[in-house]
């Protein structure tokens, strides 16, 4: 996959003289890596002023890129320089651990500004991690009206859809007609910047409906909102977990989705533009669960990142000490041909590397909802035949090998059905454990991988140690 | 992370009386595998009608689910049970290998109504996998007006954003006025079902700006669109590949961009929900890649499966072998000491899954632009100490574990410095080779695995045994 590292600059806005003129290119500007230079090199030499004038035309995202590139030190620096040119969706943009670092660092009256300029689910990412002295001093500096919006929304759980969602809305009564609505929209303030949907209520604002801005717009002046909405809606819990959300959105097609807490009322709205971030951040952890990693950021401390990864280390040592006892039963065998010693490595990886295949493709299923209870059996039968066919391949490629290698026809027919077994057993567990473990409730990312390569290992060595020692000596 | 599946019946359109009614909630229904049981049992008692009862209310997205979990030939009779209440939209949904499965299946008259009725993004790949024979024939069937878009749709290479995109747009001109707009959207009737941006073009078609539908309802009647449109726009080339083009909106939170053709004329517009799907796909195909599979559908034959898989397999095959080299060099080394071939499969193991630990993560960051030539001597740093702590720690513990279980220090000395050397290369080549790769324009994703693992094998071994010859005997 190659990056996308190349950036627009903000296209000035066009006048009706200049309507001729093609949108700026995207091609033409400096690429991240050069900016992140030119800005560290102007920080050096202590010009913030320049640094701040590289960056002050760049869209959102890539001054959030920008910014966490750069060194700790010159992020707070540049943000400072910036001063009221500071754009601060930039914040609700950036990486996780950066957020911390900034929001920490920056003053609580400049956090406040970007609080009330901000949506309120980006407001809470930017304040939910304060400490509570700080967090009380910014909310304490907001608008009433605002500050309840961001204390609910801070009050549900992390990862639910009441933190993703958006609590501006349009909400309009099934008897309105379309002229009304359009009037309404004209006439409110405190309206989303864009919306693509509206909702239907009734007087205690439970969901009724939607209507698509498409269909008002394409509906007759007199048409009442109840004859052109769509009642084949999604509701969305407020305590609904994010990643259920997403996976809704994926399944439906859904464009925007009404949020409810839980008297059923309407208190926000989720649009697929947030969503694609949640998908994005799920397939993230799966991979990198997979992976043996936590949840873990490209800015993590050292200290934190050893943290996060040494428990599975540590489970994996375990797997291999275990490995390791197997062998141990069969060292009066490896003493007198010590061949084996060369070889059993190969047995015992090739079997990790095809019970990974077949755990990838399995985990990745069960977490996209290809795989359930109705299929498996099916699916469960093709692995093992796979796995046959593959270790058949493999078994006579090795056998030759060994053969040329050491000479011996019994040794390479040893290694072959040992590596016939092993692949076997690998298929099998590829598939099963990671089934076992979602039929359990257990996410099969994480765990999925210690299981299948202890398999390997011990299946391994005893399939090859053991049959050595019956049929070799 | 569980698997979502339970369904929600379509709500049945509710009339003015019925309003208060709350919408179905979703999970009442039947689990797509309990729907797939009956589906399954109806077909074997040869009652195909009752079949097609079961789920002729199925929303499109778990009718595909159910399609794609029933045996082929459940599948094709399914379809012609349901027969005019057969819902094409579900092959649009559905796994790429049912779908080419079913469109060689289904007669040609029925593919050419799916065709008619079908967005032209799915209808091009309902058709593109038949043979031309049959697929001159759907074509054939069609109106000259689609036939000639699907075929300019067939045109664009795979995976261009000119597949992905929708032939059906909104484009007006800039000395329109609101009014005008809302007049022509009223009035024209083939535009798409529902859109949210409408697009502004010169005379020849050249993209001068785009107006949000929410911008259009909240404008006086008589206000001009070019004094309401954003000219800030990202064009798509139709030829760009659909990965770049789902990071551009995934970048820049887009909702829709308008496509171009060489001549910068617009040609279509890619919405955020086509761009869930292409996202996901994304992600899939490096999940799998890190796992050593290559773009494998649940559904491929066993065949197509195994034939996928070996290649990986092979590569493994020669540097396990290339590790059984290394072992070879201290052959006498082994036979006076067994100890050391019981031990010396943990050296590469711990070193194996810590090489895979930094491998997933700089190979996630890469694809997500996290980590580029400015931050990469950070990172490596990190990886380097990261890689040092947890050496020491995993060092400490194999030592203790070594000496109580053969009684020797220096062999418990031994192992601890292998684990150390061990882990400082796993953590540099987790880095450094998914960078090379990148830089090199090749996909880190499936070929990183095989040189880290290599080189884990190769130093793990080489350490752990040379250092014994040396120290111990």
């Amino acid at each position: 996959m190659r990056v996308f590292f190349k950036l627009a600059l903000k296209a000035v806005g066009a006048s009706m003289a200049g309507l001729e003129e093609q949108v700026t290119p995207a091609a033409e500007a400096l690429s991240v890596d050069e900016l992140v230079r030119d800005v560290t090199l102007a920080m050096q030499e202590g010009d913030s002023a320049r640094a701040a004038e590289i960056v002050k035309d760049l869209r959102t995202r890539d001054l959030a890129d920008v910014i966490e590139l750069l060194t700790p030190e010159n992020r707070i620096a540049l943000i400072q320089a910036l001063g009221a040119a500071f754009d601060f969706e930039v914040l609700s943009e950036i990486d996780e651990t950066v957020r911390d670092q900034l929001s920490e660092a920056l003053p609580n009256e400049l956090l406040a500004k970007a609080v009330t300029e901000l949506d309120t689910d980006d407001a809470a990412y930017l304040i939910e991690n304060l400490e509570d002295e700080d967090r009380e001093e910014i909310l304490s500096q907001l608008p009433r009206n605002e500050r309840a919006i961001l204390e609910r929304q801070l009050e549900f759980p992390d990862y639910s859809a009441g933190r993703l969602m958006q609590s501006d809305f349009v909400a309009v009564a099934p008897y309105w007609t379309v002229q009304q609505v359009i009037e309404h929209a004209r006439e409110t303030d405190d309206l989303p910047d864009t919306f693509s949907e509206i909702f239907v209520v009734d007087p205690a604002f439970r969901v009724l409906g939607s209507v698509d801005l498409s269909r008002v717009i394409r509906s007759k002046r007199e048409v009442l909102v109840s004859e052109i909405m769509e009642t084949d809606i999604h509701l969305v819990k407020a305590t609904d977990e994010q990643g259920e959300v997403a996976r809704q959105f994926e399944r439906y097609d859904l464009m925007a989705a009404p949020v409810v807490d839980q008297n059923n009322k309407l208190v926000g709205v989720i649009t697929v533009d947030d969503v694609v971030e949640v998908i994005q951040d799920e397939a993230d952890e799966d991979m990198l669960a997979l992976g043996g990693v936590g949840d873990e950021s490209i800015g993590a401390s050292v200290a934190s990142t050893a943290r996060s990864r040494i428990p599975w280390l540590i489970v994996n040592l375990g797997t291999a000490v275990l490995g390791s006892l197997v062998i141990q039963q069969f060292d009066a065998t490896i003493e007198q041909m010590v061949a084996l010693a060369v070889l059993m490595p190969v047995v015992a990886s090739i079997g990790g590397n095809a019970g990974t295949q077949t755990m990838t493709v399995t985990v990745r299923a069960l977490a996209t909802s290809k795989l359930g209870a109705a299929n498996a059996p099916r699916i469960i039968t093709r692995e093992a035949l796979v796995a046959l066919i593959n270790g058949v391949v493999l078994s006579t490629i090795i056998a030759g090998i060994v053969f040329l290698w050491f000479g011996s026809g019994m040794l390479g027919g040893v290694i072959a059905a040992a590596m016939v077994v092993n692949l076997f057993a690998a298929g099998l567990a590829g598939i099963l454990i990671p089934l076992a473990l979602d039929r359990l409730k257990l996410d099969p990312a994480p765990a999925s991988g210690v299981f299948v390569s202890m398999i390997t290992d011990v299946v391994g060595f005893f399939a090859f140690l053991g049959l050595a020692s019956l049929i070799l000596l």
